[in-house]
């Protein structure tokens, strides 16, 4: 069986360098143990933390020998410190921060053990992660399902590398469902890699089978990059971030007036929670990558990570095909 | 020295599968020419079709041995076959032609015995292409300069990939500068690499020596995606293709307001022409890839072909140090 070694297995103690993205709503953590437990790195998606949700989904990691971590955004730990003692009460070994300012982190968390990684859009956030003593990266191009900035994987993996040279294990997120795109982020200077829009198609996946069903039937150009789904919820989202989904009615209706979701009257919020309470998928948030072409079935969580790097590993050995 | 085997180098009878972007106004004779001497293709980039330019450019590549070839914007020789006639006149061994329907162009082709290859964007895109009869097909990314639609690299190759399956050899284009690069895109399933934004940097490329000083000073967060420089020209691209240039003083101006550019005064068009004539760059496009991240240097072509193939080479071999 394959067995990787890089910067991110050492960092972290584990077989295989492939990490859960810590997705909310979909990242529990029944799927965060099966990654671990394949040998990856399960994330639970804390989130924008709902204290009852944490509790329930990280009191499923007590049995987990492996090494699992936690996913905070940070503006929203950064009004409220106690998401970050509760989920570090639960002792996971990584807590990977997204979205603001890691300083006012760093020292609880290392204080608790764990590792901090830092995820990261451009080539200016790398080094200021980095600088204010991030473990590891992750780099996430634009892609990815949810949250991102504007620039693309491929060209961003190596521009980080070159910038931060050995001083961090990077992580690639964005655009990697198989092993052909974990192959191709170690090839550009990537030491692992971040699964998102895969996993979500993982049984242990927290959405429901009709969720899952309408990533399956999807094809890259069915996404859109919208605020309108964050505007609706009333999250704070910094303006230059816009989050990558399936077009569905809501989005058909909201992405191109955006800003009116501002003014919008309470009905619509409300109406929105009350969607997300049905699973109504034609108004939820379907987050979803660019790499949902690739994903066609879904599988149990082990079965996704073995065959991520078995195919990376059966890329890299082929591609001696080319030299003569 | 490394030498390439794969379904481009077959299906052109050259040594590296290396291809030079036809890039209008960057890719001349000088520079074709250089690219297949090191034992890649070089396109010369005919692009929107001045016939004068192109007798002095073709011309140059009479004495040239090694294949070559030349890129035709389609929706432009749709209206002014002429200058397909033109170019098939100097015996090129391949054709590249990008933005149109390609079934007009095949017959007088195929006729020539050159080789047809046609950039596209998106899956149902390469899938039209190859069912018209393409020989191949550019598999190009929204990370690249100049035009491009929505979709990235990254998770594009291998979808192409499977939507195709064995029956096209594909060129990836966009976000590659380096030998990581054309490694992660082989990874991905492409059997070759077309190169823009670095070989704008050669030495025998057409631009001014300020105008390549601008490239190695800009990073990716200086590009912007915009029609602005394309209304300005009068150019009828489809909406739905914008192109990636470094931001400058025009685009400034104009990126947030292209639609008035359909009906700005004269003054307007005659002051960007006579900015192209001096070369003025707070000005004229500055068609770049967000890959300029990675161009540092001017080299002589040959020197950059050889650099990416060897460094391809150097890091799938590298790669072999992740599995134990």
């Amino acid at each position: 069986m394959t067995r990787f070694n890089s910067a991110v297995t050492e960092l972290f103690g584990i077989k295989h360098p492939v990490v859960l993205a810590p997705m909310g709503g979909v990242s529990g953590g029944r799927l965060a143990a099966a990654v671990s437990r394949a040998g990856g790195l399960g994330l639970v998606g804390a989130s924008y933390g709902d204290p009852d949700w944490m509790k329930a989904e990280l009191g499923l990691m007590a049995d987990v020998e492996q090494p699992w971590g936690v996913g905070l955004v940070m503006f929203t730990v950064a009004k409220r410190f106690e998401l970050l003692d509760l989920a570090l009460s639960y002792g996971p070994n990584v807590v990977a921060l997204s979205f603001g300012d890691v300083k006012p982190f760093l020292k609880p968390i290392r204080e608790q053990g764990a590792k901090v990684v830092v995820q990261v859009h451009e080539v200016e956030q790398a080094l200021a992660a980095l600088d204010a003593g991030a473990d590891a990266l992750i780099v996430q191009g634009a892609e990815a399902g949810g949250h991102s900035l504007r620039r693309a994987s491929l060209p961003l993996i190596p521009a980080v590398r070159d910038a931060v040279g050995s001083a961090a294990p990077l992580i690639a997120a964005g655009g990697i469902a198989d092993g052909r795109g974990m192959a191709a982020a170690l090839a550009l200077g990537a030491d692992g890699v971040m699964l998102g829009t895969r996993l979500v198609a993982a049984e242990e996946a927290l959405p429901s089978p009709a969720f899952k069903q309408r990533l399956l039937q999807a094809v890259a150009g069915d996404t859109v990059r919208t605020r309108a789904f964050d505007l609706v919820r009333g999250i704070e989202w910094p303006q230059e971030y816009s989050g990558r989904a399936l077009a569905n009615d809501f989005s058909d209706v909201w992405a191109s007036r955006e800003g009116d979701l501002l003014t919008a009257p309470a009905e619509v919020a409300a109406a929105y929670v009350e969607a997300v309470r049905n699973d109504d998928l034609n108004v939820r948030a379907i987050w979803s990558g660019e790499v949902v072409d690739l994903v066609r079935d879904v599988q149990p969580a082990g079965r996704i990570v073995e065959e991520l790097v078995s195919g990376a590993q059966a890329e890299l050995t082929r591609a001696q095909r080319f030299f003569s």
